[in-house]
């Protein structure tokens, strides 16, 4: 490998001393030389290929303008876009992201956030949280910059970007309400994560201000957020044998089960069962039916987590904000109006 | 923000010089001291918190065990697996991995490659490489180590894991023909990308080999691998008004788009044309028609990249290795037998 480019280097090749160069070369301090020397200086500096030593300046700085991104596993289709907005927002205010998947593995997460403090992050974004968090929560006592994204701690110390997930569920069940729509089950996300919890509890509220039949059999509590849980709940959901004419599911990947479910069975949607998801993910626009869900903005919740956080490390301030970016509902195919004559099913 | 624990705290607090717990704490010198009291430093150091400052690790060592991971664009479906088989496998080595988009973008590429020396990681896994990529071969006869990922730089000298593209396309083609399909179309995919190149060189090659009609009005070449140029490609084909059974798209985005075209233009897919993608991306199993398409190992390929690329960093070694990872072919319902009787289109 080529020896590195050092400061000396660049200061025998310009006819400077050392200590000029090195004030030619940091932007705080080349006002304190005359703008042509620096600019001679700067010009020898690229020629050579000098590049500022980074392990250096951050033990002059303490800064390292990287930041650790925690994500319970990147491999989840809503994960990227959020990323995404993360690393775009950052790398405007010169961080680099460090990605690490903790696969909702609390051991996993306290041994990322090991090995990234090691190296010096200047600040978390943390996607992985549970409501619960000790691990966030001592990072934050600690007086490291942490913001959660699209979920967050029961904990309002802990600063947040998250999505209304209130409003999006009240704009599912008025719009199955419109279509016809009484009984209406409910596919609950775990109750560990905000987004879960939230989303249940939004439900239970509106369905009580829209005076739908309140049965607790009509909800079924899934474990995780994937398609497999989403059959196993139909499933739950069918050997009850109360009947339901629509499925309200805490996030898409449990519709695109629980459809999947429901045609195994024998039963059509949306001509039986009208099913609703929450995310509105890359591709649920692609499947038969396409799927009737409420959007998140995942790119945008991404790219304010980054502003905030970057804001927070800029200026020293730790004290908490919580952000909740809107929703939209996005009607497609797999919810329709009970009031065509349709078979019984 | 609590003062950082130092060495000094941590000798002061167990009653030894601070060489001995330099020593103690330095996987690499703690057996010059006995392993009693090195473990007695340990535990004392524990219990305050002490914390390796990384920035002066990396002075000392020049290692940071960081790496910089560049991809083309997060939120394309493909390259969520391989990311996270490129974080799983380095962090098997203690490395972790700073992630860029690049939009594919040579300027964006070069001034991330530029932002992750300054960080001074230890190499680099690039998956948004073209054919002729000159920032990445400089990198190469720099004597940093870099391992391509998914496709490959048209140079030897830089290290790659990808995929047996040319099998893959001789298995699709080789299907379509069992099917009793013959006129067979290609929508390529941009020739800068070796994935372009190569599975259309194959597309040629084994259209040859199993003697089928070598009309050049059959191929159309895509600008990008995303669904509207899939679109626009089938459009292209159709206006050259040349008959067509099948179409070899050049991945799965483009094949999506492809069968969204040819329904637009009341061809259904697979009673008037089979499409086929490559990739087998998350989702594909679930539209209808579910995609024939080649699955890649996806997280393989980039486990493989992780482990090529610490084996380098390891053993310093630098001379060039090209791992080619087998495919399959995933039959599903977008391709169908000529045989039955059809409605001409």
């Amino acid at each position: 490998m080529k020896r590195r480019v050092t400061l000396k280097d660049v200061a025998k090749a310009a006819g400077f001393h050392v200590s000029t160069v090195s004030r030619a070369l940091d932007p705080n301090n080349s006002h304190l030389i005359t703008a042509e020397v620096a600019q001679r200086i700067r010009d020898v500096a690229e020629k050579l290929g000098y590049r500022q030593n980074a392990a250096a300046a951050a033990l002059r700085t303490s800064r390292t303008r990287m930041v650790g991104v925690l994500v319970p596993d990147i491999t989840n289709p809503i994960f990227p876009p959020i990323i995404r907005g993360v690393e775009d927002s950052l790398r405007r205010h010169g961080y680099l992201s460090i990605i690490g998947n903790t696969d909702g593995d609390p051991k996993r997460e306290s041994s990322l956030v090991s090995m990234l403090q090691d190296r010096g992050v200047d600040g978390f974004i943390i996607a992985s949280v549970e409501l619960e968090d000790k691990a966030v929560v001592s990072l934050v006592e600690d007086g490291i910059a942490v913001v959660t994204v699209n979920r967050r701690v029961d904990n309002p110390a802990v600063s947040s970007v998250s999505n209304d997930e209130g409003e999006g569920i009240r704009r599912v069940l008025t719009h199955l309400v419109s279509l016809g729509h009484e009984r209406i089950a409910h596919i609950a996300g775990s109750q560990r994560f905000s987004t879960g919890a939230n989303r249940y509890r939004s439900f239970l509220e509106h369905r009580e201000a829209l005076r739908l039949p309140a049965d607790p059999e009509l909800v079924v509590f899934s474990n995780m957020y994937n398609e497999l849980e989403g059959e196993r709940c139909v499933e739950e959901l069918l050997a009850r044998g109360r009947r339901f004419t629509a499925i309200v599911c805490a996030n898409d990947r449990l519709a695109v089960g629980a459809i999947e479910a429901l045609v195994r069975r024998g039963l059509k949607c949306p001509d039986n069962v009208s099913v609703t998801g929450f995310n509105d993910m890359p591709m649920v626009d692609r499947l038969r039916p396409p799927l009737t869900t409420v959007r998140i903005g995942q790119y945008n919740v991404g790219y304010q987590a980054g502003e905030l956080l970057a804001e927070m490390i800029g200026t020293g301030q730790r004290e908490a904000s919580h952000v909740v970016l809107p929703v939209d509902l996005v009607i497609r195919g797999s919810t329709r109006a009970l009031t065509t004559a349709l078979p019984e099913n």
